[in-house]
């Protein structure tokens, strides 16, 4: 751990007594490495760093938008798994001119947003450079004991694809205020069983690709249920900037609405009780098209590209 | 995960391969979250970041370099709570001008690093962008079984203090070639059942408050036998800069010892086995003074400030 600047010991003593409040804490924060006791038979973790610049700008945000969205990504990443948080890590790197009032609500947002999916701060690293500011935020989680995780891989050909909800034009708003689907995807790997799963990130497109890749297969979407999967933001901003609602839905990114491929004998009273949207099949070839009746297109390799 | 540009595509392409060869490990790298198995019933974490210009300077050193010492930072974590190593994760922030080729010979340095101590890369998270690279490591790790960790917050007045080693100078090299004390740390809580334990990384000074801090006591160092404690660097720095020996040795940082807390029981014969080096004894007054004969005088509360 780095020597703290004045700014840097002041923030870490306002903030410690904040952590580390649950029982299963055995060494709380504040020494060389917290402790957790741990029941489960393994453990899943992942990490994001964000950019400022590339994948926020606090000249749009508030600090506390964008600490809540450094957790959100991460715990966005547990839902994509369909496993339980249980607690987190984070690491700033602080530009030095903000102020001691900013770092406190961004640190603050990041504990508190954890908290709320019962994800406390459990550790972390505190520095300050002239440089633009980093979050780095590692994530713990857990199976929920009756089910696996449900990885990208698994997807057959004849599975059907759903999606948790209407995708594009996120950055109207909902790219900041992310609402990570960890309930509903607990939900869906107990009724449904799915396959393969994925979260949104990059676009529908481009996470799609994903999962055919990783299961060797392709999918074919249909026209028709794509365009109930089109959200009203998407339509928002095909109105003003030339491009269809229909790609403003497959390439913009940042929905973190889950992908969810299922075994086709799903039943429809269970995916119409958890609200998912069906958009097509996977299918042995590889690649991915739009079937419009007429004639197939291929959907596009790509996805969003940060601010730049 | 963000949308990888062409190069960070690449350098996932051609790092991906080469992680995740161990068979506790459920779901590889590649996946949104990583699975390891985990039987042990407590875990332990930390994280640590390094920022270009403030924890390291590309002109001086390689990359492989830098990202070897990325990970011995975290490795030296976990010998300052005398735990096994079994896992790290890694984001990087790379600068938009690194070559592929050292982009791939900071990650691989990683890697490698943490194999060399069974701890490999088991995620992690790479972007690029326009300012300096930042390096963001977490390492996850066990109790050795038959101990608890060392905390920081367990000395007693009464105590007596060791070195694992001799301090000062290590901007003379030893802070590029760090020497995680993770085999050593475990044999001494083995052997010696300390009270507390920390790594010096800001300086045996500022560190050894910490301790003092946490345990609510103070401490009297011994001026003949912290002469014992000066390493041959602090010497020679000595020689050069006019700030003396016992001063570098002091206040110099990233020497990346241990200063371990004993119970005063402990034995001669395993402290001499062990190599270590007796300083000084704990005591119920609060502060820490070095006792030279004469008087004391009191130790200021100092460490390394970066490169800055």
């Amino acid at each position: 751990m780095a020597t703290e600047s004045k700014g840097e010991f002041e923030l870490l003593r306002r903030l410690l007594p904040t952590l580390g409040r649950r029982a299963d804490l055995l060494i709380p924060p504040g020494d060389d490495m917290a402790e957790l006791s741990w029941t489960a038979p393994s453990l899943l973790v992942a990490t994001d760093m964000l950019m400022d610049g590339v994948d926020f700008r606090p000249g749009e945000h508030t600090w506390a938008q964008i600490g809540r969205k450094a957790m959100d990504v991460n715990l966005s990443d547990c839902a994509a798994m369909a496993v339980v948080p249980v607690a987190a890590l984070c690491s700033l790197a602080l530009n030095d001119e903000l102020s001691m009032d900013a770092a406190l609500q961004l640190a603050d947002a990041i504990r508190a947003r954890g908290e709320t999916f019962n994800c406390p701060l459990i550790g972390g690293d505190t520095n300050s450079w002239a440089s633009p500011t980093v979050i780095n935020v590692t994530v713990l989680a857990r199976s929920d004991g009756s089910e696996p995780p449900i990885r990208r891989d698994g997807a057959r050909p004849g599975d059907r694809i759903f999606l948790s909800g209407p995708v594009g034009g996120s950055i109207l708003g909902r790219h900041i205020d992310v609402q990570p689907r960890v309930a509903l995807a607990l939900d869906v790997n107990r009724s449904l069983h799915p396959h393969a799963m994925i979260d949104i990130s990059d676009g529908l497109a481009i996470d799609l690709y994903r999962i055919l890749d990783a299961s060797r297969c392709g999918a074919v979407l249909n026209d028709a249920a794509l365009a109930a999967a089109i959200h009203p933001d998407a339509r928002r901003l095909a109105n003003t900037d030339g491009t269809t609602a229909r790609d403003h839905a497959l390439y913009d990114g940042e929905d973190f609405e889950l992908i969810i491929v299922c075994p086709a004998s799903v039943g429809a009273d269970a995916t119409a009780r958890l609200g998912l949207i069906e958009i097509g099949v996977t299918c042995a070839q590889r690649g991915c098209w739009i079937d419009a009746g007429g004639g197939r297109r291929e959907v596009e390799r790509r996805g969003w590209e940060h601010f730049q």
